[in-house]
């Protein structure tokens, strides 16, 4: 019930922190699709830790292998069964864990519900799962060429990219570690970040994504509405704790004769409070919608943690982590929204005979 | 796809605004609860348009059949089947429509994607599809009685509720007709819904709901975290456009040292950013979060929209239809949260045999 | 999860046999389509009680009423509601059950699986539920107007039919009222089921349905196989006991050399051991298979009945029961036939992008 | 949607014959099972080909890697996959595949429906697949301990086991290369299938399965009915073509006061005719069924083929296959039907609070 994403084009994960490998079958993946694996690589790569100072500097190889349902490179509508071995893995650093719980993780709520947990760096419940994530939207990206979905940092902390997301040039996204494509914005986050990891502290962020070239009928109505899928979709990752599209919260300030999109001739509209979605069906203009990421939990500093007899204990956050969750979670954004976007071109195909 | 809501208390609807009834399946309510049939209807009279200056005059009786599953008053496990008729129907009322794409509604795109629609009152994009999931919501309420859910309105414009809920007294949300539990405020909203109504405007706002006594252990891991449900399913309301939790985007702002929910020594914590829920398993404290709502697209006012011919003329708005969507919006969002909080502690029931 | 048959065309049903209405909804029926009302009701009427001697005298108008999804006569692509009242209930018919348990009928099992049951008629156990998938199946053959089912009864008890299928005239089938195409056989068929009807017994026999004019490539590989879906579908009939397709249990006792079936350059077969289906896909050939159904458990004899005491007393058989169940299942038969089959020519429309 | 079996107890797989490996994801493995890894790979070795003279003299490992869920020997409600590499693989056998349609093999419609496909041993429509069935079913076992799932061959062409099942001695069925408890019989089928594989030939047979121990009210309503499910797997293992439990087929020649099951006091049944289901629930009598098996169509004689240009040529079978599939499917059979049970004891669990 609870590991996989999708109707049509399903997304089925397994794996844990400190186990054997983690992996995945996607099922319902098209036949005929020529697979480039360098991209997925690439993907891979933009999720990896350890690849500038303020990210985390464990150092992962992230090498997917697929098992299945390729065959001379191309897809053959068969299930594609993919695995990602665990390296480098220090599971001495996550011993201190076995009998205690820290502060908002997760540690206490699934020894409540499953009564036996892997607590080798968080088990199942750690990010190290959305590796699969990537896997399967890296594949999804290439099922879906013409549309372009571009993820990037807009706040960490206090400091907010201001600049409407017309005015920026996506190519710069990738042109610096915190991937905000207004450099000076970039600059001022990225200090702000080696501070607070200075301090053995951690930041908060948010993360918009754009997506372009969407055609007008993706989205089912009543219960899985467009939105309401890319929403469950953002709110699956690690830390996230708020979604908002389009006008968002700031529209529940305004009024309907300043927030209604008027049309042009053509069908667009002269304005797109709605970001791209009437009805939970696309309209054929940008989507766009931003993800709000709390601070991860895990400190470098001393923290009171509970342990499973009921005491508070005094206890030093090891292990490597990230500052700041935000910078490489920006594949993440964009690896589900295009697998949401995957399986919403599918079902928009069954309409009609 | 698309008319159901839940995996193992499972509501699919049907119903179009102005078609001969609304209803819906229930499927997987437990045999054995004792249904109050006054309860319900008391809901489906919360939602219900007329009540109050503030809202829709449109008179629908909202009466309930339940057709099945319910035996001497108590549920057999079977599926339960129901209808609200539409009565007072005043179909002319939207002969403007039938060749007509309003702003920011979904005529547009319903027709591009079907082809084929039933325009009156918005067919089956109309928001009276909700008073299908106040039924079901209230039959779920039921199930669960102990657990204490409390929606109200937070904001509306610019005015904000902005003391802490537990400083609230839940008794007074129904005390006034906005569903704000501070009189004061709920006064300055009533005031400002009534001037904007007067322009033949609407406004937004937003609703925070608050979940007490909820167990340790609901919610699923990765795909199905329990705000991801509860998120998901605000999302599938008309006019929301966007949804957070516990501390929400605010937390994007702060550091982990000062996000952290520290553990007291049975379990519990001293704060709850959190929202009562970690790695989207419930742990025990209450949940909150807040829904946001555009301002309804259909003012009485004159406006442009666009024709099936291409063409842009004015138009004025017509029809009985609520300047806020909030207040009435507020058993809604309670109905939601009950179905998915049982849908999830029916999951939570199969972790162990 | 249990009311619910179809993946992208679902059906979802409800309904006592005594309650107020059956019904059900449509989800995933394709825009566009126009709908033949008299079709639907002439397929209610086939499966309608008191049609001849040989089946129960009941009276039921089985008139369906839709609710919603259907606009000017043509689907819109929205949820299809519909309601069966129940009329001529007579329930006092069935006092006699409230505290007992019938041989070989579900009384037993509803009773110690959901604690509370609806015992008049069967309640949720009633046959009385395939109205609902009668009024499914006439929607669902309109969308496939080209693929020809054709159901009919193949033996009563120990007289057979044995012709092959292509030497028997369809249009024979509703000529008499066993639903058997060949008159010689037919005749016989009912003057057993006459004559077991006197001695108030019951009599089982079986149902072959033959599916032309569908195209290659309908059916899911692996779990979803379309012989596979067929026969849960059809082991979903209430006294069903066995399925088989092609050569069914007869090819158990076969060699490979004679089983084969052998191309011809068109791609078609020379012989179809395989009954139109290989590895779970359609091949373009006919598909037939054959339903096994049980005697009908209600004997209008006496008969020893359990009470929830734990006693075991005679009861004396009432109500208004088929002597033989076959004749009014043909039209179920294939109604689920036609579900089967939408689902999967949705399901073929996703292979490819 | 076509590559899972289950719903609360899931297995999605993977796999071609000649991929790199097979695998998949079990989903909803209650947590706290302790697993017996011995026990899963001694059925594995049950499956595995090159057992005996009479089946295929492949030699494959099949071993099992388990890769999460599973800690310290205990499952922890986190989702469980695993694989299976692929060794000793002859794909060269299979170049002949690549242009040909062999007869009564899905190379054609697998063509036809996706374009591009592994043709090398079949792909993914190898019974190879059922390699991953064995490892799931071999979990689903330990979950259900006190259940007795014992399935064996009852046919091989004409030469049946006539034996009622209570007479025999399951422990016998591992006594001979054939599966079958009776010696004698087993002898027979023995040296029928020895002169088959002689002849470059193959034969069917079907398998009867029986189920001790289950709980009365196992099942769900409608259209999920324990039989139905049951059916739809049988039906889902390559060759099958038939299934029928209880009197099955049979029964269709009967009366009611043949048939019907007279009650004991205590609620169990004099007779057995239902097959310990009623209305789709198990009754607490046991369960059995049985399932046709056709020809394996792979011969090793000269066979005329179907070309993808459309010409119809000889080809001579190659490589190693079975003359008879039942012997190997014993397993199988029996890891499906504990699948579908441990599903059922799941959705038990959810009829009341």
């Amino acid at each position: 019930m609870s590991n996989t994403l999708g109707n049509l084009f399903k997304l089925t994960t397994f794996g844990e922190s400190h186990g054997k490998a983690l992996g995945g079958i996607i099922d319902g993946c098209p036949a005929g699709i020529e697979i480039d694996f360098e991209l997925v690589q690439n993907e891979l790569n933009r999720r990896k830790p350890g690849q500038s100072k303020i990210v985390t500097q464990r150092k992962e190889s992230d090498t997917v292998q697929f098992l299945s349902g390729i065959f001379e490179g191309i897809t053959t509508g068969a299930s594609i069964g993919f695995v990602v071995e665990n390296e480098n893995q220090k599971s001495n650093d996550y011993d201190h864990l076995k009998d205690t719980y820290r502060p908002s993780h997760a540690d206490f709520v699934y020894e409540k519900k499953y009564g036996h947990r892997d607590y080798r760096g968080g088990g199942r419940t750690s990010a190290r799962e959305t590796v699969n994530w990537v896997v399967a939207g890296a594949i999804a990206k290439q099922i879906i060429p013409t549309v372009k979905i571009n993820a990037f940092v807009s706040s960490v902390g206090n400091i907010s990219l201001t600049t409407n997301y017309k005015d920026l040039d996506f190519n710069l996204i990738e042109s610096n570690p915190v991937r905000c494509p207004d450099i000076i914005t970039a600059n001022k986050m990225e200090e702000l970040i080696a501070s607070v990891k200075k301090e053995g502290d951690t930041i908060g962020g948010t993360i918009t994504c754009v997506v372009q070239n969407v055609p007008v009928g993706l989205g089912e109505p009543i219960f899985d509405k467009l939105h309401a899928e890319l929403g469950k979709a953002m709110l699956s990752i690690n830390a996230v704790k708020g979604f908002e599209y389009g006008s968002g919260f700031e529209s529940a300030k305004m009024k309907g004769s300043e927030h209604n999109d008027l049309f042009n001739e053509d069908g667009t509209t002269k304005t797109n409070f709605s970001g791209g979605i009437q009805g939970g069906i696309s309209n054929g203009m940008d989507i766009y919608f931003k993800v709000a990421f709390k601070p991860v939990a895990t400190l470098l500093q001393k923290q009171n943690v509970l342990t499973n007899k009921g005491e508070i204990i005094e206890q030093q956050g090891k292990g490597r982590h990230d500052p700041c969750v935000v910078p490489r979670a920006v594949p993440i954004v964009e690896a589900l929204t295009a697998i949401v976007l995957v399986d919403n071109f599918l079902k928009n195909k069954v309409n009609s005979l």
